[in-house]
């Protein structure tokens, strides 16, 4: 979480010491949103085209404003000196790409000369990509942060326009280009030398505000203003301001316009007669996905692998490591370990509250909750409901005030998902969206959330999404469990396990050759059971639902407390059954499992802890797959990999299409 | 509901008035236990062997009181007579088997003579074959009770001993034996003109107390007993007094004993010197199944049936109609429609009052409670959680003193469900038990609860079982919904789908022929899918799992509203598709789910109500079934039924074994 400031005065004589104040003064306000480091921008002449000066620094705003009076000190900066208009923009820093420096700290530019600069708050999850076919094109970078793409790409874009010869590319025209090609949460505000006394502020999931202060209006009637179009109706002075929140507005205006996401606002003189400024506010659809015909941006491409899902699959360590980034705090300034999730932090004590929580989803998200369900009611005691969002509507189920509803999708846009929110709002209940889809519907219409962060998601099967579903719910349960002494050593246990996550992800993606090898084994079976309980019920039903939608086997994930119950009757020589039996308090019933198919003479595949091998495989006459232990509750995180892999095989060895699996699409927008 | 009372005057002197007037008093006390008919029996004379008086009366307790004086006036018997000893019992009923009438009236006997006298409160499920049995014996029946049964087994089992030359047999073996024939729940007291001044009082499910009053301490300590030795170590003169509660008992005395299930509690003189009365207690476990080798009773056979799986589809009619008798109020003395649960009305307030109502269950009693799980929730407005109960327990989920718990299992021994119940004991819920068996660990060990009177369920596959506890679960939805005014068309049109249940299914069960004919096309399938919605959600599970159970082919049960979520990669031309498709408000969309199965050429097979075939089948080119219409809660009781034949018959045509399925077994009592 960053805090993003600017100010731009319009015919109204501003000193610089004044502007250097007014900046200041806006991001002490916003420091609480991140004080590892901090910067800002100011003209240095009045004159167009000057490169625009930018001081950053480590540390808390105080240590900024100290080296700024140094610097101007030291360079004879002119304090004194007055401009009519001039803008300026500021940024305070919570690090989340990059360790607090200067050279990371905002604004980022383009290049040393600042034609074009950017602060931001929030993650671009496709920065990787775009870093590398910037570098390819010649940019060289100097920080390890998300945000330094996003000034460089703007330079790229109105590099490239000028060289076409299009001269009449406006800044809107270049930051709508910019938008385009990203992925993530953000809200930015544009500086740039090629457009003086102009800003741009855009945003998509991360909050921005814009204020007005009309000057010769001494009598502020308070009302917040919903027309743009009136502000530029006149040339009298004005000042405006942008901030992440209303905390560093309240002292200036109260008229201030909440921008809403995929909204592009433009500060910008008019060249017309009477000089007038105004506002251009651009409402705008940008694009969700990257164009795979973009011109500028070469297109998301399989890399390595043959196939999304295949790709998918071997990128988890870095989606899941993009899911925990700036979210886990360990050591450093705050000595505590423990979980902020920002789009979540005014509404915990609501959902610490509330009657009970309701995992809402379908398919693969239902999975993911089901898998985060038993570690949300261990850490907060409130009863956890799963509803399956069609059957929730299909029963009309009482949803109440006092339920904190929870709703769950990729894309943010499936069907049932989306009606059964409309559904709990209308029943008053408090509404928490978590999706990989900034800007979606369901962010878009929940009360709060947390974004995955894990990347465009390509593969029909849903595959990086449901590890970093589950790793953000687990983040969820420790945000929502609050810092009981007495759950104190599990939390501590489960924070350094989400660290470690990532590795031992790589580690287990080992497997790949082994589980080609299984897959060969099973090619031509009709059926495939998958027994599992306790964290690892949903890595059951995961897990059948991959072999299911790809490579088209009938497989079904099963309770293993249920098998007495009916399914034990299908098990015989044949019917292969998976068993997954990782270390954890349900153990010794797993095992009990295993000898009791073991006596059917099921043909066996176990999935155990490694190490465990001989103790679960009595008389080793069972398939092992062995896998990395790690905490009990992300362990599903590492137990679904072999089974991804399997479906992956299989569907391969089958002859199927993996990216798209028959019948289906990626995202299920109708009912 | 019915109540009893009997009354034992040891070795002090009680004129025949005394003994009326106290008899009828204590009827009076439990008059609201039922007010139809009434009866009681007296000694006409000291001496032993002289047949017992018996007065029985339709119509409330004055009825029977005005006519008692009207014959003992007519027939001149002696009011003042003085008994020292003398045992009397008492009998006011609700009508459940018979209509009210002085011949359905307890106590019911063994013959003309009325050498076996029995009063009953509870229902005897076997009845009807125990019945049958006696009738081949030469016993000729005069009411329409299930009652009746147990005074003429008494006298059959006396008089067989009796004829093999077994003189000595006590009447308390007499009893044991009774026991051991029958199923249900009972408080029984029995009196013997074989066995003067004796009785004998025993119970499983339902309540009886022992009251006993020693009339030479006049001061009574106010404590209840635990210990019955110490009543027999004295000749002195005692009242022994048993009631189905204690409003009946604590005019004469505080000291009570609380008889537990399968105990049996024999007052009896000794014939010692000092003629010591002596109450024994005799705690047996009476086999809670009938034994199939018992020399007495014919073994449950078939009949005309070749499994027991087959009888007990076949059967439902008549199982329905028990699980019903006497819990349905509709005309008669009280005019509103209205259900009677006697083991939940004191617990109805504090359930209404709680969190949430959580449904743990197994198999097919977990699918029954889902099935039950939306009306619950529409009638009460309380959120209803489903657990299975093994995941609950591998979870540790929470379970608070706010919440009540409803256990079902049909054997009330299931392992993972009793172990649920003792965590939920633990913490503070109230527990319901929903059994088929009285006297069970669950029936025990829960709160209060309501038996499903199904009769003894043999086949492993449970089917009359189910859709038992479906109509038991509608009437506990009906009884904790309370009485609004703006659901009473609801509850009205409920009920009465109730009262035609039975006739609805025996027209489903029609579809036996066909279900068979379609069993054959699917012989050698190895995969079947079955999709449900809504209420019939259950119906897919419980279809696929009796399927799976017995027919051991590899069949999924799916909600609908997941199909495109994963299970429709799996749909061609050749994998069978059952889908569920009956009118109720989801019907619209299970339309869109059967053409979206038909748009992949999918092989479907539709199940519908009866004149929707045009409109469910596209082109005539699906299979339908359709089955009779009732209202949407019980739909899953009509529904279930062609899909209990299906597995039936795919089973016995596939060769497999239908009662003993391959590695499972009736209950499970092992986690």
């Amino acid at each position: 979480m960053c805090g993003i400031f600017a100010y731009l005065n319009f015919n109204v004589s501003r000193e610089r010491s004044y502007i250097l104040r007014l900046l200041f003064n806006g991001l002490r306000r916003l420091e609480y949103r991140g004080y590892d480091s901090a910067g800002i921008s100011i003209d240095y002449a009045h004159e167009a085209s000057t490169a625009p000066l930018v001081f950053r620094q480590e540390g808390n705003i105080e240590t900024l404003v100290k080296s700024v009076y140094q610097e101007v000190g030291a360079t004879n900066l002119n304090l004194e000196e007055s401009f009519s208009t001039h803008a300026g923009i500021a940024h305070t820093r919570w690090a989340t790409h990059g360790e607090p420096a200067p050279r990371n700290s905002h604004p980022q530019t383009s290049d040393p000369e600042n034609q074009f600069l950017v602060v931001h708050n929030g993650v671009i999850t496709n920065y990787e990509v775009l870093k590398e076919t910037l570098v390819r094109h010649g940019f060289t970078f100097e920080s390890e942060t998300d945000t330094e793409v996003i000034p460089k790409l703007a330079k790229f874009i109105f590099d490239n326009a000028n060289e076409e010869g299009d001269k009449s590319m406006t800044f809107s025209q270049v930051v709508l280009e910019v938008m385009r090609h990203l992925e993530g949460a953000y809200a930015l505000i544009f500086k740039s030398q090629h457009y003086p006394n102009e800003l741009i502020a855009c945003k998509r999931g991360s909050p921005l505000l814009l204020g007005v202060k009309e000057l010769t209006e001494q009598t502020s009637n308070g009302a917040s203003f919903n027309d743009v179009k009136y502000l530029s109706s006149n040339g009298q002075p004005k000042e405006f301001f942008f901030s992440s929140d209303a905390s560093a507005l309240v002292e200036h205006t109260k008229k201030v316009l909440v921008i809403e996401d995929n909204e592009v606002v433009h500060l910008k003189v008019l060249l017309t007669v009477t000089k007038l400024y105004s506002i251009i506010m651009l409402v705008t659809i940008v694009p969700l996905t990257i164009k795979l015909t973009s011109n500028i941006v070469e297109q998301i491409n399989k890399g390595e692998y043959e196939h999304y899902m295949q790709k998918e699959i071997h990128e988890q360590p870095e989606s899941l490591t993009t899911s925990m980034r700036g979210r886990l705090l360990r050591g450093g300034s705050c000595k505590a370990k423990s979980v902020l999730l920002g789009g979540l932090k005014d509404h915990l004590k609501t959902i610490r509250r509330s009657r009970r929580i309701v995992f809402i989803g379908c398919g693969t998200s239902y999975n993911a909750a089901l898998a985060s369900r038993p570690i949300l009611e261990e850490l907060s005691g409130i009863p956890v409901t799963m509803e399956i969002a069609s059957d929730l509507l299909d029963r009309q189920g009482p949803i109440y005030r006092e339920d904190t509803t929870i709703f769950v999708s990729q894309s943010g846009e499936t069907a049932d998902t989306l009606l059964a929110l409309e559904y709990a709002l209308e029943n008053g209940a408090l509404c928490v969206g978590i999706t990989n889809t900034v800007g979606s519907a369901i962010a878009r219409n929940t009360h709060c959330g947390v974004h995955l962060n894990a990347g465009c998601e390509i593969g029909v099967a849903s595959t990086k999404a449901y590890t970093s579903q589950i790793v953000v719910m687990v983040m969820l349960a420790l945000a929502i469990g609050g810092d009981t002494l007495s759950s104190q050593a599990r939390r501590e246990a489960i924070i350094d396990g989400l660290f470690e996550l990532p590795s031992k992800v790589k580690e287990v993606l080992k497997l790949d050759e082994e589980m080609k090898e299984l897959a060969k084994l099973l090619i031509a079976e009709q059926s495939l059971l998958v027994f599992g309980r306790g964290y690892n019920y949903s890595t059951a039903l995961e897990g059948a639902l991959k072999v299911k939608e790809v490579s088209l086997m009938h497989s079904e994930g099963m309770l293993a407390g249920e098998m007495k119950h009916g399914p034990l009757a299908l098990v015989d020589e044949t019917l292969p059954v998976v068993v997954i039996a990782t270390h954890d308090t349900c153990f010794s019933k797993q095992q009990s499992v295993i000898q009791q198919l073991h006596a059917r003479k099921g043909r066996l595949i176990v999935m155990c802890t490694k190490g465990d091998a001989a103790s679960v495989c009595v008389g080793g006459s069972c398939r092992v797959i062995e896998v990395p232990q790690v905490e009990d509750c992300l362990q599903p995180v590492i137990n679904i990999v072999p089974l991804q892999l399997l479906a992956y095989h299989l569907t391969v060895l089958r002859g199927y299409n993996v990216d798209q699996p028959r019948n289906l699409a990626k995202s299920v927008t109708t009912q």
